[in-house]
């Protein structure tokens, strides 16, 4: 007979099955004891299929649904930081993965547990070192290795989200600016040409620039163009030869990356511009069947996501994503991360609704 | 009996005696030998008073003239570039100190040598340690302790001119220009204040700044003011709180650190201004009667010397000093570095005209 730590009552209230899983601890990489709890505990649900890759634990139901709806979440967090054991006070659990995601994969238990009839085919996708470099990124690796787990008509990740549904998310990229002049000693200045002086004007145009605001499936993304590092010269006494201006481009996901990159060689035109990284956006998709029934049961007005998240994954395989989970993403890695349970209990109510009440 | 390489003939030619200093290594630190060499050589000469503090050598006449000239020079120089010994070829003298500054060494010291009656009291300085940090400076040990070896009416240290009067120097000061910004994630950079694109102006002003040009006794000082380093960003996704610009101001000697300084506070209204090093100019100083003498036989037109030197030293204690020597400055520190001999030639032709007629 497993013990009472072996297994968890996915029929128990979401709010249990988080300060649960917070007191597993799940510092990226040491994921194994959390993986294998939330492994026996979906195996114990005989309607689902659940594979192991990894510390990653997949789950599915195969109902012959018309539209399938992939619910994700990570179970790994930040490292500890005195953050640990969870404490409930004042309806607010306080605790390292509180916020950054446990609420979240909480919510996806207790509907594998409760969801006996639902609407649409569900998978789920409890994944590793979401908190560390992409390269070892756990959706990534389904992302390569079993794709047909991420497929589906709607994907909803439940990292935080004030409980609002953030739909698409914007692109991002990084270029660096050059300007290169000639050496030359401080006495005689006038015989260099001075690059960090080259230079000022990037940075004027930077001030001037007046970014785009796009409204999309009724979701409204403001762009952004900052300046994120410059380095340039040589020693105390010489005229520098080179100045090199790093900046980070966020935009809204009606462009593709390669649009982004040529508006900031127009916007830096006459400067030398090299693109170091980039991720391309994820359009929202609300206009799907899916997104829509999800919008109305979370009482509608769903709002841009404008950092870079897992959804673009989804999104770059064609499946509508959004964001949807408990909590206030701003605390998320801080010492003080926590949620408020009445969070979690709304995000369960929203999904339930959506996923478990027939047309 | 001394060796053939225990002492100097200093009647000997000038180019002969610059040959046999340049092939005594004396990297700075290292100039026990030449100091020896030097000192041993001066002693002979039985008119002069001489004095040894470490490896610097000094010596003087003591005739009760009216006025008295203080030549100086150092003896060290930057580390061996595969330059050593030296050699003579088609009236160019190549190698290590040949021109930085061997040459000037050795005409100060055929000066010593044939000058019997010389129209001034004469004192030399041969100083180590130029070509390091200022606080190692022999001329500075002198300064502080034997302070009375370098006052005169006129000050001439030998380092290379091109065989012109250079005449004072400008001053230096650096100051860092700070901006500071509040920081944000680049998602969301409304949120935060950028430093980076607060610096912009401080570049611009920078750039459309005109520098002044002053005359001062017949010299013309050209002014600058030029970026020297920048540096300012915190990770590739967070809007920078801090940005410093590094700013290196060369100012003709009309003006005081502190006039400067209050130039470029001017300059960079608005910004956070500190200063991390100055050093003062020298006035040239030809209105003196010395002065004067001195551009009569060297045929007139002095030009501003722009670069620091150590002919400040002397200005600091209001003796007038200039900077004349044989040579290209600009092949200093180079490994080609090289000598034309008919300049030193000309040089201890212009000296001795100088020193040895009678009013």
């Amino acid at each position: 007979m497993p013990g009472v730590a072996d297994t968890l009552d996915l029929t128990a209230d979401p709010v249990t099955l988080t300060v649960a899983l917070v007191d597993v601890p799940s510092v990226s990489g040491d994921e194994q004891r959390i993986a294998d709890l939330v492994e026996r505990s979906l195996r114990e649900q005989t309607a689902l299929e659940v594979v192991r890759s990894g510390n990653t634990v997949l789950a599915r139901t195969n109902l012959g649904r018309e539209r399938r709806v992939v619910l994700a979440g990570h179970l790994d967090t930040v490292p500890v930081n005195d953050n640990l054991p969870s404490r409930l006070e004042d309806g607010v659990l306080h605790g390292l993965g509180s916020v950054d995601m446990k609420g979240g994969d909480a919510v996806m238990l207790a509907l594998a547990g409760t969801l006996t009839d639902p609407r649409h085919d569900l998978t789920f996708v409890f994944y590793d070192c979401e908190e560390v470099e992409a390269s070892r990124n756990g959706l990534g690796r389904v992302e390569r290795e079993l794709p047909e787990w991420m497929s589906g008509d709607l994907a909803i990740v439940c990292e935080p989200s004030n409980g609002v549904i953030e739909a698409g998310c914007q692109g991002t990229i990084r270029v660096q600016v050059r300007a290169t002049g000639k050496r030359a000693h401080t006495a005689r200045g006038w015989m260099g040409v001075n690059a960090i002086h080259l230079l000022g004007d990037a940075i004027a145009r930077l001030r001037d620039h007046e970014s785009r605001v796009v409204e999309i499936d009724g979701c409204t993304y403001r762009e952004g163009v900052q300046a994120v590092g410059i380095t340039g010269g040589v020693s105390g006494n010489v005229v520098p030869d080179e100045c090199v201006l790093t900046v980070n481009h966020r935009f809204a996901p009606d462009r593709t990356p390669a649009q982004a990159e040529a508006y900031l060689r127009e916007l830096f035109d006459g400067y030398e511009v090299t693109v170091t990284d980039f991720a391309a956006g994820a359009l929202p998709g609300l206009a799907s069947p899916a997104a829509r029934e999800l919008v109305e049961a979370a009482g509608g007005a769903p709002v841009a996501k404008l950092g870079w998240t897992d959804v673009a994954r989804f999104a770059a395989l064609g499946t509508p994503a959004v964001n949807f989970g408990p909590g206030d993403p701003l605390l998320a890695h801080t010492q003080q991360e926590n949620v408020r349970v009445n969070e979690i209990g709304h995000c369960y109510e929203v999904l339930s609704r959506f996923l478990s009440a027939m047309p």
